[in-house]
C-alpha cells in the first residue's frame, strides 16, 4: 500500500474515533453507567474505519474539505458499530474485533438494549452532532435511510435463504443478497455521501455500479476469509460461524457445485439441518471439503473480476471529474479491498 | 367515559392510522415482499393510539391546531409499535394485541430485523413525512431522542433488577425503573410533544411531575392487570408472562413483604431460579400467592394516590394555562388510565 494512503488511512480512523467519542462521551452521560459501558463498548473497539475513509476520500476528490466529511464520517462509523453487533446477535457471532461480542460480554437482553440505543445514536448523531445546513442534512438523511432499508431487505433474504436446500440456492441469489446486505452500505452509499458532501450532483448511477461491483466483491472475498479462518490469525472473528449458521455464500454454492457422492450428499444434508444439530466435528468436516474442493479460488477470481470491472467504471467514469491525491487513493484502496490486505 | 372524550379518541386513532399507513405503504414499497408484511404487521394491528391522543390533546389544549399535531403523533405511535415489538422479544411475549407475537409469526431473526427498520422508519418518518420547520424539528427530535433514551435507560434497569433477590428488591428500585421505562414516553413525552407543537414554551416542569405521576400510577396497574389476566379477556397478552419471565415489579415487592414462612420461601426460591426452570405449575403457583395476599390492592391504592397527586399538579399548574374542551378531556383521559377503563 503506498504510504500516502496508510498515513490518509490512520489519520481518517483517528479522527474519526475522536469524534464518535466526543458525540458519545454526552449522548450517554445520562444513562445508567452499567448500561454506557455496553452501548459504547463496540465502538470503542474502533474498527478499521473502511466506509469513513470511502467518505472522505470521494468527497476530497471532488474538491470538497475534508472538515465538512469528517463528522458524517464518523457517523456512518456508528453506523457500521451498531451494524455488526446486530450482525453477531442475528449470526450468534461470538468474537468480534479480537474480544468476546456484546451479547457474550453482557447477555443478550442488555445487548440487545444497548444497540437499539446505539442505532438511536446514528439518527441523532447526523442531525445533533454534524452541524449540517437544512439542505444538506435532507441529502444525507436520505441516504442513510436507504443505506439502512437496502442492508436490512438484504439481511431479511439472506435469513430466508438459510430455508433453502443448497439443489436450489444460485450464485444469481447470493449476488442479489451480496449487493443489498452489503455492497450498498459498505460501498456506494460512503462513495454518493462523500460526494453529496463536496456539492458534486453528478455520477451518482456511475458510482451505484461501481459500489456495487466493489463491495459485492468485497463480500465474496469475506467469505472465503471466514472459511479460511482456523483462529489462528488476524481476523477477529470465530472460526467456522457462518458454516455452524449455515450461510448461504457465493463459497458454499461453488463448493456444492463442485463437489460429488458422498461429500456432495454430505454437504446437503449438513446445510438442510437445524444449526442446534451441527457438531463441531461435523463442521470441521464442512470446512476441510469445501477449502479443499477449489471453490475458495473460483471466488476469489469472481472477486478480481468484479474488482476490475470496478475499476474500469472508475477510470472511465468517476476518475476524469475528479483531482488531487484522493483519487489515487481511491484506486490503490480498491485494489486493497479485493486483497484485504489493509 | 365523557361521549365527547370517546369520539375524540376514536377520530384520533383513525387519522393516526391513516397517516400511518400513509408513509410505510411509502417507505417500504422497496423492501423485499415478505419483509414488508413483517415491518408492518404490529403498526397494522393497531394500538389504542393512547400516546397520540395525549399529544393532540395538550397541543389542543394549548391553542395549537389539530392538523400540526396529527403527523407527529402518528410518528410516535410508530416509536410505540417498536416498542412493543423490542419488549415482546426481550420478555418472550408470545401474544400481543391478541395475536401471536412477531417472533412467533415470523421467528427471531427476522422479527428483530424488521424491528430495526421499523425504528429507522420513526427517524424518518419524524423529518421526511412530519414537515416540520427546521426549528421545530430540533425541539420534536429532540425529544423523542430523550423519550428512547430514558425508556432505554429503564429496560437495563429492568433487566438488571430480575438478577436481585426479592429481599433486596424495593419499592423505591421498581418507582425508578417505572418513571424512566415507561413514565417518560408514556405521559411525559407526548404531554411535552404536544406543548411544543402548540408553541407553549413554559409549563415544561409542571408537565414532567404530571407524566412522572400518571405514568407510573399507568405502569403499576399494568402489572397488575399482567398478573390478574387468566387469558378470558381482553388484555391481549399471554396470562402469566412477567412472572415467568420473573419481572420485578411493586406487585411482586408488595406481595413479598405481604407473605410468610413456606409461601415467602417459595417466592424467593422462584424468583431466583433462571426462567428456563420455571414450570408452568410454578408459574400458577405463586400468581395465586401474589394474588391472594392483598398486594393487588396495595398497588391499586399506590396507583390511585399517585392519580391523585397527577390531578393535582393538572389542576393547578397546568389548567389555567390552557383552554377549549380539550382540557377537560385530558383530566377525563387520567382518570380513565387508571381505571384503564378505555
Amino acid at each position: 500500500m503506498s504510504d500516502e494512503l496508510t498515513g490518509y488511512l490512520s489519520r481518517c480512523r483517528d479522527s474519526v474515533f475522536l469524534h464518535i467519542r466526543g458525540y458519545l462521551e454526552k449522548r450517554t452521560a445520562a444513562l445508567p453507567s452499567s448500561m454506557r459501558k455496553c452501548v459504547v463498548d463496540y465502538p470503542y473497539r474502533r474498527g478499521k474505519a473502511l466506509r469513513p475513509a470511502l467518505i472522505m476520500l470521494f468527497n476530497g476528490a471532488y474538491g470538497g474539505r475534508r472538515a465538512e466529511s469528517v463528522k458524517v464520517a464518523a457517523t456512518y462509523q456508528l453506523l457500521e458499530d451498531w451494524g455488526i453487533g446486530r450482525d453477531d446477535i442475528l449470526d450468534g457471532g461470538t468474537l468480534r474485533r479480537g474480544r468476546p461480542s456484546l451479547h457474550i460480554l453482557y447477555g443478550m437482553p442488555r445487548a440487545v438494549n444497548a444497540l437499539d440505543m446505539l442505532h438511536d445514536c446514528v439518527c441523532d448523531m447526523l442531525y445533533s452532532y454534524c452541524g449540517l445546513s437544512p439542505r444538506r442534512y435532507k441529502a444525507l438523511h436520505s441516504l442513510f435511510s436507504e443505506a439502512t432499508s437496502v442492508t436490512l431487505g438484504g439481511q431479511h433474504l439472506d435469513i430466508g435463504a438459510r430455508d433453502i436446500s443448497l439443489e436450489r440456492f444460485t450464485g444469481r441469489a447470493y449476488m442479489r443478497i451480496a449487493e443489498m446486505k452489503t455492497a450498498f452500505y459498505t460501498v456506494t452509499a460512503p462513495c454518493l455521501l462523500g460526494a453529496e458532501i463536496s456539492g458534486k450532483k453528478r455520477g451518482a448511477a456511475a458510482i451505484r455500479e461501481f459500489g456495487r461491483a466493489l463491495g459485492t466483491a468485497f463480500q465474496i472475498i469475506d467469505d472465503v476469509l471466514d472459511a479460511e479462518n482456523d483462529g489462528s490469525g488476524l481476523f477477529g472473528k470465530a472460526p467456522g460461524n457462518d458454516i455452524l449458521e449455515g450461510k448461504r455464500t457465493l463459497l458454499v454454492a461453488a463448493a456444492f457445485r463442485r463437489l460429488a457422492g458422498a461429500k456432495k450428499r454430505r454437504m446437503a444434508k449438513f446445510y438442510s439441518m437445524p444449526s442446534m444439530k451441527r457438531s463441531p466435528q461435523m463442521v470441521a468436516e464442512i470446512r476441510r471439503d469445501i477449502l479443499a474442493s477449489g471453490a475458495p479460488g473460483e471466488c476469489r477470481a469472481k472477486a478480481e473480476e468484479l474488482t476490475a470491472a470496478a475499476l474500469r467504471i472508475f477510470e472511465l467514469r468517476l476518475y476524469p471529474a475528479m483531482k488531487g491525491p484522493c483519487r489515487d487513493m481511491i484506486r490503490d484502496l480498491a485494489l486493497k479491498l479485493r486483497d484485504r490486505s489493509f
